[in-house]
């Protein structure tokens, strides 16, 4: 994997290539220490995902212990800032990878009022767009997060 | 439920009580250090929840530090450890909630044969109970692996 030893001198998130679904259903965010943050294009829920820029792995458990370590410390501060910016009446989580198997991680903000609840979002088969204005508006709103980011 | 010994009855979470949704949805297996393992009554899917044997809380970043990173080690380790037990094809976990508010997590088997694939299991609406033979058999493979936590 190229991982160890001098590579990670360089630069061990060199290789990482997202996923073509993945890149097709998303806007670039911004990227924390280990993960890529990903807005996903459907305006019915603020709704991200986090991909671990590693190249083959499909399962949590693959990752090394500290990449683990890191990649639940991200995870656990998108959980709590999106809840935050967002006045979330709950967040939701979830590692699938059952289509896409690159890893990665669902990060999405839910309403009593949104248009799934109490549904999980996959539940909901519509998606919305973005228009250009509103995903500057969420893009810009979720890289704040990131950029905050301790 | 004849798992369920002295151990609780020194637990310093003795407060803790499991949601009723939960308890009449699942079998118990067994208890991790911080967390409750339950076995969905859902003969489609291998499908565990683990409940942190912590009350009011709803949210992953309610945890305290310790917690968090304790739970963190105990959901990816029955991850790891049901996918080998199990032979998946992927394993899914997810914190959702919107429901049952008491904090739980889903780990869940997956197969490219199953009923819901590539699909989340809740957008497969239907479930079969286990019989008696068959939930015994499912709790004491999995309450092995709760026994063999390190």
């Amino acid at each position: 994997m190229g991982r160890q030893g001098k590579e990670c001198f360089l630069d061990i998130k060199l290789n990482f290539i997202l996923d073509n679904r993945l890149q097709a259903d998303t806007f670039f965010v911004g990227d924390l220490p280990l993960s890529r943050v990903l807005l996903m294009n459907n305006a019915y829920f603020p709704w991200v995902i986090l991909v671990p820029r590693i190249e083959g792995i499909s399962e949590l458990f693959q990752l090394t212990e500290a990449d683990l370590e890191t990649f639940h410390k991200e995870s656990n501060y998108l959980l709590e800032a999106m809840s935050s910016a967002y006045n979330a009446d709950k967040m939701n989580i979830a590692s699938l990878g059952n289509i896409v198997s690159q890893l990665h991680t669902h990060v999405i903000v839910r309403y009593k009022s949104d248009e799934a609840w109490p549904n999980p979002v996959w539940s909901f088969q519509a998606t919305k767009k973005y228009d250009d204005t509103a995903s500057k508006i969420e893009i810009d709103k979720l890289a704040q997060l990131v950029d905050h980011y301790v």
